[in-house]
C-alpha cells in the first residue's frame, strides 16, 4: 500500500475562509514531492466540478501564482453548497475510475466530511481503492474531535477587531449598539467578539450565543441593566440564537440544499433586537450592524498562526495519506501548549467522527448568567488570533477650577 | 497680534474616524512649542463639556499615551452631535473668558465648522479676542474646498478591501450580493468599493450613489444584465441613495439634533432592494450585507497617508493660527501632485465656506450610465488609501481528457 499511485482531485466546499487557498496550496506542494500522485486536479466548485469534469491542472501554476493564491481570501477553486445524491455519489465513482483519479481531499465543514463520507463508502463498496481525506474548514469552529478549525482564527480577528473598533465608537458616542455575528448553531465566532477586550468598561458588554435559549425580555432586562452601569452599551449576539423551542429567534425563509436555513446576508435580525430597545427601554440611539460576509474574506485581516496551520495541515494530510496505511480520515488538530507556549500537532479521526452533527461551544466557555464567556475562552480562541494591537486610552486628568473659584 | 496668549481647548464632533485622534495629538504636541498657548485642555464629547466646563488636562498626558491614542480609532475626547443654540453659544463664550481660554479648536465635519463660525461671530460681537479654528474630518469625504477630508482615506480603504473580498466570495459562491456604504448625501465612499479592481469581472459590477436618483426599475435591469455577463452579480449602493424626489429610498425614521436623517445602524436598505432581486428576477442566491460602522473605526485598517496628514494637519494648524493674523479659519488641503507623484500642502479657508453645505460626488467622477465611476475617480482617490494587497487568482489550465478518449 506504501506505493499507491494514481490522480489526485481536490476541491473546496461551503462558505469561503480568508486561509483555506492555503490548505489547498499546501496540499499541492507536499504532493510535489511524492511521485505516487501523478497529477494534481482542482476541481472547479467542489463536487459539481467533479461531476462535470471540469477540473484544472494545479500544476501548470506557477508557484508565484500559488503563493499569491495561498495569502487570497476565498476559495480559488470556487466552491459550492450542494450534497451529492446516491446517483452523484455513483457518477462520483465513474469519473475518478475512468480518469485513474486515488486520492480525494476535499476542504469543508461537517457537509463536506459527510460527502467525502459517503464516496468513501461507495468506493469501497464498488471495490474501487480509493484514499479520501477531508480538511477542515470553516469559520464557526464547530467540527467535533479538532481542537480547533483552520479558517476560524482568521475570522474571530475579524470580529475582536471589530468589537475593539465598536466599542470605541460607542464610548464616544453612547447608546445602545447590537452587533450580529455569524455561527449557525456553534457560539465560538460570537465568543470572539470578547477577545479584544481590556478595560473593565470595554464591550461588548453582553453576549449572546445560539447554545443558550435567547429570551427577549431577559435580553431587555440584561441591556438596561449596562444602560444603568455604564450609560450605554454594546451586545455581541449571534445570528442563530433561538428560543427555548430551538426555533431560530428570526429567519429569512431561504434553505439550502443541506437543510440548512439562511441567517446571514440579511439584516433583519439585528433590526429586530434593536426595536424593543428603542420602543420598550426608551432608549434614542440604537444601532444594529450584521457583519455579514465581511467576516469572512476580509484580505489583510488574517491570523499569521491560522495562516501557517491551515497550511501545514494540507501538506499533513497528503504527506500521510501517501505514507499511511489507511484509506480515508479528516485531518485534525490536537493542542499542545496552552497560553503564551500554545503549540499544535495533526492527526487523522475517521471521517464519520466528523460528518453530519456539529459541535457546540462548550459548557465551560459561557458564563453561568448566559450572556458573556468564561476566561478559558479567552485562553482558548486568543492564541488563535493572531497579536492584537494596543489601543491608547487618554488618562484624563480632570482640569480643576477649584483654586481659581477660592 | 503675534504673542496672543490664552489657554487653548480641543474638542471632536460627528462619528468617529480612524485617525481623528492623529490631529488631536498634532494639535496638542505642536502647541508644546508655542509660550502662548498656556494651557491645553480636552473638552469631553465636545460643545457638550465645553458648556459643562468638563475639561481634561492634555499637558497631563504621557507621550506614550499619546502616540497609543493617535493610533487608536474613534474620538478619545468623546464625540458629541449637538447644534449649540444661541444660548449655548453665549455660555461657551462665558466659560471661555472666566477661563481665558482664546483658543478654541474643533475636529468636525460641517456641522462642526458651523458650530465654530458661530461661536467665532458671537465672540466677535461681544468683544472677546478668540482664535477659532475648525479641522477637518469625515469619512464621508463631503467638505467643501479641501482637495480630500481626513479620515475618508482609512474608510475608503476599508470599502475597497472589503469590496475586493467580497467580490472574490461572489466568485467562489455566485449570486447577486448587495453591499451597503456609508454616506449620507455624497458618494465618495460609495464609489471608494471601486478602488481594488483589477481583472474585468471583478466586481462591485453596479455603484448606485445618493448623486444620482435611484430607480428601482433601471437597477433591476442592470442586475439582470450583469447576471447575464458574469453569472453573478456584486452591488455597491449607498446608504444615502435617494428617488428623484430627493427621498431617500429607504430611512428608519430617527432624526438628530441637526436634522439628519438617520440611515445607517440598520440592515433595513440591503433587505428593501434584495427582495425584488429575488422575487421580480427570480435569483435565489441574493445577500445583503450594510457595512455599518466597522467602516469607520476598525482597528489596524487605516490609510497611512490619511494617518500621516491628519497629524499633520492638526499641527499646521496650531502653527498657523498661533503665528498668523487670522481669527479664525477652517484648515484644508490642496492636493499638488497625482498619481505617483502625490503630495499635498495645508492651507485655511473661512469658516463659512465650509459649514453647512457638503459636496456632492463631482460630475466627473460619475460614468456617463450613473451606476459606475470613472477613471478620473480611480486617479483621485487611490493615492488616498495606501497600498492595496495584491491578490491571487489561478491560471486555471482546464485539464482536457481528449487524447484518451481517442
Amino acid at each position: 500500500m506504501a506505493s499507491f499511485k494514481g490522480k489526485a482531485v481536490i476541491g473546496q466546499s461551503g462558505g469561503p475562509t480568508c486561509v483555506i487557498n492555503q490548505t489547498l496550496v499546501g496540499a499541492l506542494l507536499e504532493a510535489g514531492h511524492h511521485p505516487e500522485i501523478q497529477a494534481f486536479y482542482g476541481a472547479r466548485h467542489g463536487v459539481h466540478g467533479m461531476l462535470q469534469e471540469d477540473f484544472i491542472d494545479l500544476r501548470a501554476e506557477s508557484s508565484d501564482t500559488l503563493e499569491a493564491v495561498a495569502r487570497t481570501p476565498s476559495a480559488a477553486l470556487g466552491s459550492v453548497r450542494k450534497r451529492p445524491t446516491e446517483e452523484d455519489c455513483q457518477r462520483l465513482i465513474e469519473v475518478f475510475r475512468s480518469r485513474d483519479i486515488r486520492y480525494f481531499f476535499y476542504i469543508g465543514g461537517n457537509d463536506s466530511a459527510e460527502t467525502a463520507d459517503i464516496v468513501s463508502k461507495r468506493a469501497r463498496e464498488t471495490a474501487y481503492e480509493l484514499r479520501v481525506v477531508h480538511l477542515p474548514k470553516t469559520i464557526d469552529n464547530d467540527l467535533r474531535v479538532t481542537d480547533h478549525c483552520p479558517g476560524y482564527g482568521s475570522a474571530a480577528r475579524f470580529v475582536a477587531l471589530a468589537l475593539m473598533g465598536d466599542t470605541l465608537d460607542n464610548r464616544a458616542l453612547a447608546g445602545v449598539k447590537i452587533d450580529v455575528i455569524m455561527g449557525r448553531h456553534a457560539g465560538f465566532l460570537t465568543a470572539a467578539s470578547a477577545l479584544g477586550r481590556r478595560d473593565e468598561d470595554d464591550g461588548p458588554h453582553l453576549i449572546y450565543l445560539p447554545e443558550i435559549p435567547f429570551d427577549l425580555d431577559r435580553f431587555l432586562g440584561d441591556v438596561e441593566r449596562v444602560l444603568r452601569l455604564h450609560g450605554r452599551c454594546v451586545v455581541a449576539v449571534s445570528e442563530g440564537i433561538a428560543g427555548p423551542d430551538g426555533k431560530p429567534v428570526f429567519q429569512c425563509g431561504e434553505t439550502d440544499a443541506h437543510g440548512n436555513v439562511q441567517l446571514s446576508g440579511s439584516g433583519a435580525l439585528g433590526d429586530f433586537l434593536a426595536a424593543p430597545v428603542r420602543s420598550r427601554l426608551g432608549v434614542k440611539r440604537v444601532r444594529a450592524d450584521t457583519f455579514g460576509y465581511l467576516q469572512r474574506c476580509f484580505p489583510t485581516i488574517v491570523s499569521p498562526i491560522d495562516a501557517a496551520e491551515s497550511r501545514a495541515i494540507g501538506a499533513f494530510a497528503v504527506r500521510e495519506i501517501v505514507r499511511g496505511d489507511r484509506e480515508s480520515g479528516s485531518a485534525a488538530i490536537r493542542r499542545l501548549g496552552s497560553g503564551k507556549d500554545y503549540s499544535c500537532e495533526f492527526f487523522f479521526t475517521e471521517l464519520s467522527s466528523v460528518a453530519r452533527e456539529t459541535r457546540p461551544l462548550g459548557k465551560e466557555f459561557i458564563a453561568p448568567a448566559g450572556n458573556d464567556v468564561t476566561p478559558a475562552f479567552i485562553d482558548y480562541a486568543l492564541p488563535l488570533i493572531g497579536e492584537l494591537p494596543t489601543l491608547g486610552r487618554l488618562r484624563a486628568r480632570r482640569v480643576s477650577f477649584g483654586s481659581t473659584a477660592s
